[in-house]
Formats: C-alpha cells, structure tokens, sequence
C-alpha cells in the first residue's frame, strides 16, 4: 500500500512550457533576418543544456544558476553561427527569452485543479527567478520554488529530487514527479519518488516529443487535467 | 541616487503574523487546562528560538530547519513546566502551531498592492513548508519562499538576506527587506539591502512590541497598506 501523495512536483522545460515555440519566437523578435532558421536556433540553444550542466554535476564548475549556463551557451551559439557582432545589451535581453516561454493550454487549467488536493511546485533545472517569471505570465499558482537553486545542483542528481520532497515535508515516496521526460522521472524513480508521465508529442517539433513513457511510472497521462481527474480534483 | 527597488522580501514572525496570540490558541486548544498561561508558554516557547539558532550559526548543529528547532524548543518547555507525559502524537501537532499563525489585518491586502509593482518573497527563519502553509491560511500572493531553508543558515548572517536577493536577481540594493524589528532590519542593512519598518507595538504583547525604528531605516510605516501606498500602488 502506497503512502497517500502529498506534493507535486513538476519538470517545466518541455513538460509545461513550450520552449522550442518561444524561443524561436523571441529570436525572430531580437535577431529578426539574421536568423533565418529560429526553430533550428532554439534547438541549437538547447542541445547546448546537459553539457554545460554536466560541468556543473561533475564538479568541474561551481553551481552557477541556469540563466547564466544559457548565457554560456547562447554565446556559443552566436559563435557557430558566425554572429559575434551581437552587442552585449542584445545577448542580455535575449537570454531572458527563457522567462518569456508559454505553458502548454492544458497546464494553468490542471495545476489550479490539483492544488485543491496537494502542494505544489516546480522541480527544475531552472533558476528561482525564472520560474518566478513563468510563473506570472502563465498564472501558475505554485506554493514554492523548489528545483536546481534549492539543491545547488542539477537534474539528474538525486538531491535535486530529495531536496524538493524535503522542502514539503514529504518522504520521497508521498511526491510525485511530473514530466515528459523518461529520463527525468526514472531518475525521479531511483531517488525514491513516484512519478507521472505526461505526453508531449510535439516538445522538440512536430512529432518529436515523447508520446508515451519508456520506462515504469505510476501515471502516465496526456495532460494535466487528465493528471487533475485521475486524482478526482 | 538609489537604484530602483525590484524586490520586497519579509520577516514574518511578528512583521507579517501574530505568533503570541496564535500560538497561545493552539496552545490552549491542544493542552487545556494543562497550561494556565498560554500566552506566557508562548513566550517561553519563542524565548528559546535565538539561543538554538545561535546553536546553527555557530557551526555547533548543522543546519536543520525551524521546525526541528522548534521541536527542540518545545521538549524544553514542557519539561521546564513538569509535563513530561505530554505523548509523542501531541508533542508533533503542537509543533505544527507554528503553521496555523493569522495574519495581521493589513498584511494580505497589502501584499497584494506591492505585488502589483515588486517581487515579493518571505526571508523569514521558517522553513520553506511552515511558509507554504502560512501563505495558504493567509493567503500571502508569494512569488517564491526564500529566506533561511534556501541559505541553509538563519539570520541576522548576511548570507540569508544576500540569497534572497540574489534568488529574485536583485543586487542588495535593489531589494527591500521588511521587518517589525531594528535588529533584522539593521543587519539587513550591513549586508546591503534597504529596510522598511512597519510597527507592530502589541506583538510580545499589547504595547510590547517595536513602535518605531531604533535604527536608520530607508522606509518607517504602520502597516503594509501604509508600504503600498508609500509607493503609489
């Protein structure tokens, strides 16, 4: 018998956000011709995330917050693509992209359901002022910003997870960690926390999202409502 | 001439809710006739919260958070008043006294104005789940809890003020720190933020708290009404 759940906790690249769609709409806004293939930026930008995290994981850096590993990698980016002459004011204001990204229909609807029954909070990689802005442009209604900050460290690591039920005054087992993401929740798994699958076929583009989980969870769901009726709230 | 403020950031414990009446009610509620004088347990109980602190700050205890201090604080307590027999079961539901404390009257309204303008975030010595569920008895509009969990050590170190302003992407000087008591407000200001009395005589008891500042402070109100206005909001 299963400890009843007490908190939620969220992945929000991908699994409430629609990061590809905003980036790529906010280079159009910034760098307008000079980059003709935003999508293709947005995903360039990203590819760039579990390195520069993994310096973070494996020590060779201190925990620095994400807005400044997307710093890191956004200047990257400029420079494959041969776009160095980008001022420092404009690569600033781009950055913030990040803070500027839409939650997927689904998501403020389901999350103002669920916090009629549990805490809730995100439990990202992303820093507590990012979330925050996301947070009041979508009109999350968290209890908490718990996540990569709290724990200094990123996901994978089993204390991003642990600090985040800690935070609640949960056991691992009494929280659940939603995602769309295999890898996030097996990890989520391994540390002792229960998990929910939440489908996003269209994350990285049409079609190549993950539709369904490819390894065990305890709820696998198409969206927060259904997440929301499967818990009766 | 002064940056502009991006953040408020609150003590809580006497500045946002009154913890010498509530906690005397559930004092009264969970140990009746036990306890003749709730509100002088009250006190008793809150008179030992600097010295197991300071047993933190010192680098004695790691760092555990407020509810486990509090739990330290209460054992001691009781025995001091012979209740020895006081169960396990009772011990643990008094504790939690410390997360059902009501808010002054001007306290949610006016966070919702300064919410209008301002990042707002506790930087109390509770933890992060005693703020959640005193946001959600209130009512507190939070963005994020920052404040002693976050830092991993309690104020008046200049780390927890310095993380919460950092958490919201402030420099020191772009965030105001809150508080019904000179002490706080004055490290505060040693670590670099600005300050913001608001008065609170009755707090230890009527005409026992903090009336006005006995420290330079940027800002002196009444209330947070008072605050909100101050700032045209």
């Amino acid at each position: 018998m299963d400890a009843p759940l007490r908190a939620l906790v969220f992945d929000v690249f991908g699994t409430l956000v629609d990061w590809r769609g905003g980036i790529a709409r906010e280079v159009r806004a910034v760098l307008g011709a000079r980059v003709p293939d935003p999508e293709a930026f947005a995903d360039d930008w990203r590819a760039q995330y579990q390195p520069t995290m993994e310096r973070v994981r494996s020590g060779e850096w201190p925990f620095a917050k994400l807005d400044v590993l997307h710093r890191v990698n956004l200047d990257r980016v400029l420079a494959d693509r041969g776009l160095n002459d980008v001022d420092e004011a404009t690569r600033a204001e781009l950055n913030l992209a990040w803070h500027r990204l839409d939650a997927w229909p689904d998501v403020t609807p389901g999350l103002m359901r669920l916090r009629e029954r549990f805490r809730l909070a995100p439990c990202s990689n992303g820093n507590i002022s990012l979330m925050v802005d996301l947070a009041r442009r979508n009109g999350f209604p968290w209890d908490a910003i718990l996540g990569a900050e709290l724990a200094r460290d990123y996901k994978p690591k089993a204390v991003v997870y642990l600090s985040a039920a800690a935070a609640f005054d949960g056991a691992p087992g009494e929280t659940l960690m939603v995602a769309a993401h295999s890898s996030d929740l097996e990890s989520a798994a391994v540390a002792g926390l229960r998990t929910a699958f939440v489908g996003r076929p269209d994350e990285k583009g049409p079609g190549l999202g993950e539709r369904v989980a490819t390894v065990p969870v305890d709820f696998s769901v198409a969206s927060l409502i259904a997440l929301a009726e499967r818990f009766g709230v």
